[in-house]
Formats: C-alpha cells, sequence, structure tokens
C-alpha cells in the first residue's frame, strides 16, 4: 500500500533527541501519522506514494507550538501601542472587550489568527480567553491544532456574566470538548493570582485534575504584581500558588518574569512548565525573565506570542529570534539561547510545556505529520551553512511555502488551501470600523 | 507634461516633520524626484502620468535607511552563532575574512546583500568594509543608493595589505568616488579607536574634512573596550575621540553602548550622529544601548542591521520592531521608543545620521523619490488602526510589494525586476561553499 504523501528534496530538521539533521531526507506520511524519516538511499527506488511533495532544496521542520495566545485579540492588533500598562488595559483593552466581544466577533478574529498562524508556520497553539467554546468552534472549523482554555475570573466576564458560575463553565466547556474533535484539547484559564481568589484557584485546579486537563495561569508578569503579593501575603506570586497547590505538571505558568532563586526551584520541583513571551514582555515593559537560569534548572519551557495587542503579530520565526536575542543582551553572554535551544522551545519543548509532547513537536515515526516547509531560496536565507542558525536568526514566518496539520494540506506555496481569506478579513475589518482606540 | 508616475491608492506615512498621514494620497513624481504628495480631491479628475501604480489600499512610505552594514558579509550569514565574541572573531570571521574576501567575493556578496535590502524595503544604506572600491561598483551596478566607506585599520586588511596606506587608499577611493555616481557617496571608516592609532585617526579624519564625507567608526562597542580606554588612558573612548577632534557633525559614531552621561553631552555638543544596531548588539551580546537617553539629547540616531555574520539579516522592518521593543524592556517604561520615534530612526533621523536627509527620508515634494508600498492585505496586517503601528509591530520587510530608488522602479509585486537573482545566489552559494565554520 503506498504512503499517503512523500515529502523529499530537503533538509530535515528533525528536533528529535539528538537534534538529527538529515540532508535530503524524505517523510514518508500515512493516516494523518509520521510512518518514515529518513536519508535517502541512492541505491534504493523512492517509496511509493499517492503524492509526492517537493521541499526543492528547503528546510522540512515541525510545526511550530505556540504555547500562549487570546486568538480573538486580533481583532485589537495596534488599536492601543506604547502607553502605560494600566491605561492600555483599563482605557483602551478592557473597554473593546466589554464592548465589542461577542460570539460572532470571537468566530471572525480567531479564524484570522488560525491564517496568520498557520501562514507563519504555526500548527499548535495554546490560548486563553473567554468565549473560548466559540473559539474552540472556530479553531476546529480552520483544521489547526490547539489547546484551548476556558478563561476564570472573579469579575463579569464576556459570556460568564455572573463571576460566581466561572469554574463551572469552564467544567461544563471542558466536559464538552474532550469529545467533540481529535484537534481541540479543553483546558482550564485562570486569569491570575490577583484576579482569581483563593477558592476560585484552588476549585479551577480541582476540576482541571479531575479531567485531567492542562491549567494555565498568568503569573509573576509585572513588578506591580510580585510587589503586591509581597506585602500582602507575604510571600511571591510562585509561592502562594504553590502553598494553594495548584502547581504540577499539568500547569502552564504564563510570563513568570519576577522570579526568585526558591521560585525556579518550586517550579522545577513541581515540574510545572512555563510559557516565555519576550516581545510581549518588552512591549509591555514588564521586564525580562531570567530564562537562562530557568533552561539551566531543566524546566520545560515553550515560546508563545501572547495576545495581538500587545506583539503584535503571532510569528513564532520572530519569537524566537527575539527570545535568543534578548537573554544574550540581557545577560552579557552571547553563548546563551543558542539557536538549537530556542528552536526546541518552538517544538518539542513548547509541546512537552502544553502536554502535547507524546503527539507531535518533532518529526519522528508515529507523530503526528505536523509539518513545515520553509522556502530557502531567498536572498536573506542564503548561504546556508547550519539550517538551525537560519531558522532562529534569519528566517520568518513568510518564508513558510507549505504547512501540513495532521497529513492534511493547509498551506502550499504560501497560499491558504480551502480558507476563504478574503471573507475574514472582510469581516474583521467590518468588525474593527466600530472599534476606536484612545485619542492620539 | 504628464509625471512619470503618479501612485495612488495608498495611505501615505510621510514621516515629514509633522509625521503627516494621508489617507487616500496621491504622489506624483517627475525625473526621479517627488513633484507632489497630497490628498485625492475627489472633484478633481487625477493627474496625467505616463503610469499609474496601484498601491492596492497599502501603505506608501519613504525607503527605509540601514546606517550600517558591513554587505560582503552576507558570504558569512550563519557561519558561526552563538559563540564568545573573541571565539567569533579569531576563530571564525578573521579567518573567514583572509581566505575568502576578494574583489570577486566581495561583488557577489555585495549584489546579494543589495538583493536582500530593496526587497525588503531598503532603499539606502551605510557600508563600511575593506575592498570598498568593489563595493561601490556593485552597488551603483545594482542601483540603490548609499554612503560607502573604505575601511582603515592599521593592520593588514584585503586590498591594504600595507597599513601605512591605509588612509591614502581611502583617500584615493574618495576621490574617485566623488564623481562616478550620483547613487553612491563615498566615506571614510576607520575601524575603533583600538584598532587604528591616534595618527591614523586624525589623518582620517582631517582628509574626511578636507574631502567633505562622512567620518565613520565604531565605538563603545563593548565593556572591555571601554574598561581599555578608562584603564590605558584614563578616559571613556568618546572622550578619546573627541580629544583627537573627530567628533563633528560629519561624524557617524556606530554602537554607543557603553556610554556615562558625560559622553552624551559630548556627542550632543558636536552634534555627532550615532548609528544603533540593536540585533547585532543583542545577538553578540554587547550590551544594551541607552538609546532612550541619547533621544532625549537630540542627537540623530539611525538604525543599523550590522553585517549579516551578527544579525543574521538585512531587515529592517524586524529591527525596528527589536528597538521599539528592547528600549522598553530595559527601561520597564513602555511608552518610550514609540512607534513614531522608531519609524523615523529608519527613515528621516537616518537620513540626517548619514547626512542625506535633504535628499532622501521623508515623502516631501523636491526630495528623491525612494518610495516603498507595503501590501497590507495580509493576515498579519489586518486591521490597521495606526499604521505606524503597523509598520515597527506587526510587518515584515516581506509586506513589501514595490520598491522605487530615484523613481526607477527596482521591485515589483515583491520581485526584483532587471536583476537575475538566481544568478547571485548561485554565485554565492559556490563561495560559500567552499567556507567552512567552527567544529560543532
Amino acid at each position: 500500500m503506498p504512503f499517503d504523501f512523500v515529502i523529499h528534496n530537503g533538509t530535515i530538521v528533525t528536533v528529535n533527541s539528538d537534534f538529527e539533521i538529515i540532508e535530503n531526507g524524505i517523510i514518508c506520511i500515512k493516516k494523518g501519522k509520521i510512518a518514515r524519516v529518513e536519508k535517502v538511499a541512492d541505491d534504493t527506488p523512492p517509496p511509493e506514494a499517492k503524492e509526492f511533495i517537493d521541499a526543492c532544496g528547503g528546510i522540512i521542520m515541525p510545526g511550530l507550538v505556540n504555547t500562549h495566545t487570546h486568538l480573538p485579540m486580533t481583532l485589537f492588533r495596534g488599536l492601543a501601542d506604547d502607553l502605560p500598562l494600566d491605561t492600555w488595559l483599563n482605557e483602551t483593552i478592557f473597554p473593546a472587550e466589554s464592548t465589542h466581544i461577542n460570539s460572532e466577533s470571537v468566530r471572525w478574529g480567531t479564524l484570522l489568527a488560525c491564517a496568520e498562524m498557520i501562514i507563519s508556520g504555526t500548527t499548535t497553539c495554546c490560548d486563553g480567553y473567554f468565549l473560548e467554546n466559540d473559539v474552540a468552534l472556530a479553531v476546529n472549523d480552520f483544521g489547526m491544532r490547539a489547546v484551548l482554555g476556558q478563561g476564570v475570573i472573579d469579575y463579569p466576564a464576556p459570556g460568564v456574566p455572573d463571576p460566581a458560575e466561572n469554574v463551572a463553565t469552564a467544567k461544563a466547556y471542558v466536559e464538552k470538548w474532550k469529545k467533540v474533535s481529535t484537534h481541540i484539547v479543553p483546558s482550564i484559564f485562570c486569569h491570575t493570582p490577583y484576579t482569581c481568589s483563593q477558592k476560585t484557584l484552588t476549585e479551577a485546579k480541582s476540576v482541571s485534575q479531575e479531567l485531567g486537563v492542562l491549567f494555565q495561569i498568568h503569573v509573576a508578569e509585572t513588578k506591580a504584581e510580585r510587589d503586591q503579593f509581597l506585602c500582602e501575603h507575604k510571600m511571591t506570586p510562585i509561592k502562594y500558588l504553590d502553598k494553594l497547590g495548584v502547581l504540577d505538571e499539568n500547569t502552564l505558568l504564563v510570563h513568570c518574569i519576577w522570579l526568585n532563586e526558591a521560585d525556579m526551584e518550586i517550579i522545577a520541583a513541581r515540574k510545572s512548565n512555563i510559557s516565555h513571551n519576550p516581545e510581549s514582555n518588552m512591549k509591555l515593559a514588564s521586564g525580562i525573565s531570567p530564562l537562562s537560569r530557568l533552561v539551566n534548572y531543566g524546566i520545560a519551557i515553550g515560546l508563545g506570542t501572547d495576545g495581538c495587542a500587545s506583539n503584535n503579530n503571532l510569528d513564532l520565526f520572530q519569537e524566537m529570534d527575539m527570545a535568543a536575542k534578548l537573554h544574550k543582551a540581557s545577560t552579557l553572554d552571547p553563548t546563551v539561547m543558542d539557536a538549537a535551544t530556542v528552536l526546541k522551545m518552538a517544538t518539542i519543548d513548547a509541546a512537552r510545556a502544553i502536554g502535547l509532547d507524546d503527539a507531535i513537536g518533532s518529526l519522528e515515526t508515529g507523530k503526528q505529520a505536523d509539518i513545515v516547509i520553509v522556502d530557502t531560496n531567498k536572498p536573506h536565507l542564503v548561504p546556508i551553512y547550519h539550517p538551525e542558525s537560519h531558522i532562529v536568526y534569519a528566517a520568518k514566518g513568510s518564508d513558510v511555502s507549505d504547512v501540513m496539520v495532521a497529513g492534511n494540506i493547509l498551506v502550499r506555496d504560501g497560499k491558504l488551501l480551502a480558507i476563504d481569506l478574503d471573507e475574514i478579513i472582510d469581516r474583521v475589518n467590518e468588525i474593527a470600523s466600530n472599534i476606536q482606540g484612545p485619542a492620539k
């Protein structure tokens, strides 16, 4: 029986445990999974396939994994920049959300985010938002892979007007989506340790454990948050979460900028995971995470873009470049965050951080066929000495030519297949025409 | 008489002194210069033109100005990363240069750099290298605009085996190129204050003054350099250069990371200019420039990518994003380096820093028609609230659709015109096949 697809004529960056790079390799795909990854042997005929995909000498790599998004926030891309955090949140983002976020706008904002991500080589994202059921419907229709967390907060939120219902709403959402789709993995996203009470946090974690899903939370993002916890609780936000028992290997801690050494030891001991969002942290002036020290603790760290309102795009190639460079500058050590380490944070380590490393994150036999081809026949990608260097330091999302999720081709020659991009853009522009930023 | 071109159906980001943004504007071009920049008036017929260029609703902006490059170093893109500076320089870059840099390789490396820059919206660069005559020949053939500095160093260098001839060689180069081309402006580039003697520095500056050209120098790039000057000369590198009399309004100081307040005052008082290269400074872990304080001194600051061996691309859109975000993170102030400030550093302020602001850097009547159109009909550029925000925070060089230098169209629909890109790529790959990086 022939394979469904054979991808050939490219350099395979496997991101397997040996970080193997296979020049002139082939990948055979059957029933949505990777059946073979190997070097072309000159003396054997190519395997039979229903369809051959020519990588044209480019780089074949795992689909990228974005560990932190708020997908519908594409609607607010560039609405307000360069403002103090409280002005930005309280005078722009929160009012825009309360007025313009509904099932319909969430759907179109999410579809736009999916289009942007898949075209730029991201095949999986880990999201948190309110109205996450609408996010899930859109992502499922689109055909991407995602861990999608229903937001929990002790304030009225879109879709959850009564905060007393926040955990119950999240529970019902998770129970529904555990049965619906193989691509969509439900999750619970508590907003922060200061916008959720102890009761909310412990109940949400308890439901997450009962249902076996990822518990996500923004934490230690700003100095103000850290200082508030030190003042009110006489402990850091991480220590506080640990005391409540919400840190375990199924917890994703987003941001983790303002950590002390004891915090890092706690995160490592609990085997919790971190989503690192350098561009958002920089743009909001939240600070610089002690990432190279966290790496030394062996903590699973995945890169994330955060929402489009604080980045302002979802390009994980650019995020890799930023992560690699930022920590060299902040530590004055050019050897930290080398290209291979950073690429793992956007693939296999990201998959591990969100609990999907058995299925995705590297190109290995038996894994899902989530595969990206990078077109290297461009001035800024010539010459090539080390493919992983180009992925991190020279390439951009726009260099992606082909993208496959579970063996389904979603992007070919840089164009979205089977998706009406013009309709998505038109609908988002229509919604945006009613949204106004702060007076200039 | 009709105009040569009329560009229409776009939002013009003029970057003029009022930072005027014109929705539905037109630009009329005649004999390589901008003849009119205005809003379309509904009640008057469009002006007559030999050719209309439809911006398709995109952004029309000045060509970007890259204030620091080493063009031929595209040959070493990604050859070695993530290494300590001395290992990188002494074990990889210097040996590669001494073995592989010659007239032929410089030509092809430079043409590749020009292709990369022009396709990504950079119409002018300011370069420094050895064999700069070969760089100039290639840039001139290509049709870009550039300030090109012959390198001066007190060691044997490609094309200048006897260091005693370094200033004389630079002088002869400048005298030749002052007569050859309107696009190429010659300059002198002293390598650093520690690789050029006092005699070399003062003679090179004296020749620069005599011939009226820009004097460039790398300075205050590393902590080691600063510490060496404090130890040997009991003063900072900037103070040292000032004592030698090389700082004036025709001086471009590249990097300027390790400055104290007195250094900033000197630079401002001398009206010297700065090239800021955040990506290179980060990748080499040189440090973080006190940029937002330099801005407050009113110093002309232009962005630069540096050479491809330490970036690893020449995309000024990405450099803008990095500059905007890095200084927010390092100062913990999200209001510094706002989008408009950063865009100016890649256009009009960059032009001022290299002495070309009368001719380029903004879209204004009488200036050279160096113009870029950004295609905004892409998922990551939707919706648009503020065009300058998208230019800095969301767009990439790959979003550029059309580029004109002095009224000559060099890029149309993202494709290079009249340049055989395949030949450039083939020749560079051939040269690179003989270059080897350090063992892994």
